[in-house]
């Protein structure tokens, strides 16, 4: 067992704080909303996480973390291995995007193909640690197949609400894992309730990363890594899609909590981006500052959240970090994914696409300067959406089988 | 520039040696079935990979053997991250296996979700020592798509030759990575002609397994890893599915370089396993050795070879190591795929699934032995294939959002 850090909760809304007692989900006095932040013993954490001892650390997995994470465990071994995924250094698309110096965090290289492994990852310890033996959530895309894969490896089962018209390419994953799977005859909304009233009633541990705050200390982790694998010298900017929130949280809890310790000097500029087709972070930034329920018009699907479950922590992260919003069109997606890929051979899902598509337009727009570097954070590999990556390019023209018809053809 | 330790060629085929000279495909004496070894001086790569000398490695990747592998250059930084993919000890798999030990090695975590990266980075790095610009194969699977994500992070161009009947899922991965997709409007041996022909006319870097030596020796990393992650005390057995023959062969040749070097005492037994609907190695095996070609009638369509290209490396691989074949059947590829994902939170394509199915099949049929350890290799990531795991799962009955309409369901 390994000293705990975490000292309290803080409300992101009323501002009220609580003893941790490692099970708190929602404020207690603001309901389903009021979204906890974890507190930390950021004093004691400083001796606990050092360079040297990162330096010296053989854990090669988000799990080399744990000082800053939720959890008394300290033998990860058995988990599946999420978290330490490559931090490329560009070595063409810097030039494209009209940039000095880019790099791209390639979360699509986790167990189950996406940075929601991390939240998952922390959600099965943290479950394990408080003797929970079945972990619920809803959801139809990354966060349900990390739960899942997750949850298989240690031996704990999982519940996975999904909307009836979910469709069938995302399931297969789920139910390879074992997932129990409940398809609900109704909309996300519905799904959301069913599922809160049976973790309600079963008692079973919640990973619905609205509700839960350890779900964004897993996410924070991307960011520890890409700090470590900066060796400290974090970019101007990192650069994420936002859909509920969370993943965005996550990001800047994670740089403010090195600067804390001592381990940056500087929290980077953090550029949230959305898709034109469902941005309301985007309206409420450039508008009067309120979020407004959006329609969740895009092939983006992981970030097509028309009503955000954590504003708070997203507003705040690109409001302290001095940061910006930006949207882009599903096209720019598409290009922004076959830009990623031709310089770079990342095959990035749309969601994590957009992200390559909103830097460009953030330089174009001069909220990015050239002289400013960016890290870009794939967040999901573009395995997981092969049919909306056919959108984006053009199936060839067969050719005869002859040197005559290939040289004739134009393929070359 | 690194020394080298390449120091011949041997063909397959006719035992005819060559000195080393980076360029040979196949044996000038017997044409195109004459496939190469690459020789090594073992003496010298004794004192350039000790134990020693990996354990302060800072390069997670593939590349850490490099002076195992053909090339002259240092510096991988550049690349994609390829190899170093985590080795699990099983929690659970092994008790429903029947087996005292079980490791999963879980390929499908490379960049581009499978073992084939191993040698399209070889590839590419050996193309540009080489001074191409240009790298060809044709393949419908995960040796085109590793080709085309490899080669464009390198700045490399890629010609990927298909046949005209690959499913539209396997080009987007291809066309997003801004690889030359040949159509060719015939059969896949009509495809590879063209490929060979366009390959000599253009003068480009041919990535062709069944025909460069060097992806054999980029494959072979895989054992290489497997038994530095085992801390050199390797399993009784590793197991792997076979289509072509290229990787069993290359698995073989990473353990017989490490017991030449003294880095392990013995080669594992390799269990190579088909399925039951394109054999043709086992029907070779268990009749009178010789290979006849086969149908290809079988959903792992990454193993559907009839006419295997790399028979006396595959044969090879099973006899020297002492090992076995085996085969099972589209339904037992299922079984395995869930199995393994249910029980390991590993999710493999069905070639790669088929793994977990010969294992189980050889325990039963009394080949591999309860307290034998087995290191069980999936090859490519489930996501690679997900309408065939969709074959493997019961899609869940839509249930009213209600917890009296799920306690109803009998689904948890």
């Amino acid at each position: 067992m390994k000293k705990m850090f975490c000292i309290g909760y803080k409300c992101t809304l009323c501002g009220k704080e609580f003893p941790y007692n490692g099970k708190m989900l929602t404020c207690p006095e603001c309901g389903e909303k009021g979204i906890l932040d974890i507190q930390f013993d950021y004093q004691g954490i400083k001796s606990a996480l050092t360079r040297e001892k990162l330096a010296a650390n053989k854990n090669f997995s988000m799990f080399r973390y744990a000082p800053l994470l939720p959890l008394r465990n300290t033998d990860f071994g058995r988990y599946l291995r999420v978290g330490y995924t490559p931090l490329y250094k560009a070595n063409l698309i810097h030039s494209e995007l009209g940039l000095d110096s880019v790099y791209i965090k390639d979360d699509g290289h986790n167990p189950t193909g996406s940075l929601k492994d991390r939240a998952s990852a922390v959600a099965v310890a943290h479950a394990i640690e408080n003797d929970y033996t079945t972990i619920a959530c809803s959801s139809t895309g990354n966060a349900a197949s990390s739960c899942a894969g997750n949850a298989a490896r240690m031996g704990i089962k999982s519940v996975i609400f999904v909307p009836q018209r979910a469709p069938e390419g995302k399931l297969a994953q789920l139910l390879v894992y074992g997932a129990k799977v409940v398809s609900v005859a109704g909309d996300y909304r519905a799904t959301f309730e069913l599922s809160r009233d049976a973790i309600a009633k079963y008692g079973w541990y919640n990973r619905n990363a609205g509700i839960n705050p350890v779900m964004t200390e897993g996410k924070k982790t991307v960011a520890l890594e890409i700090a470590e694998q900066l060796d400290w010298n974090v970019t101007d900017w990192v650069a994420v899609s936002v859909g509920d929130g969370c993943t965005v949280g996550g990001i800047y809890n994670g740089f403010r909590d090195l600067k804390e310790i001592g381990l940056i000097d500087r929290v980077p500029k953090i550029l949230g981006v959305q898709s034109l087709g469902c941005c309301p972070f985007v309206t409420a930034a450039t508008g009067d500052g309120k979020l407004v329920p959006a329609e969740e018009n895009t092939l983006a699907d992981s970030i097509a959240v028309g009503i955000p479950r954590n504003p708070v922590k997203a507003l705040r992260a690109i409001r302290e970090s001095h940061g910006a919003w930006i949207a882009v069109s599903d096209n720019d997606i598409l290009e922004g994914m076959k830009l990623l890929g031709r310089t770079e051979g990342v095959f990035s899902e749309p969601a994590a696409a957009s992200v390559t598509a909103g830097v460009k337009q953030a330089v174009q727009d001069g909220i990015i300067k050239k002289s400013e570097s960016v890290t870009i954070i794939s967040t999901g590999s573009g395995l997981k959406d092969v049919k909306n990556a056919l959108k984006a390019v053009t199936r060839p023209v067969p050719c005869e089988p002859t040197i005559e018809a290939l040289e004739a053809s134009g393929i070359l």
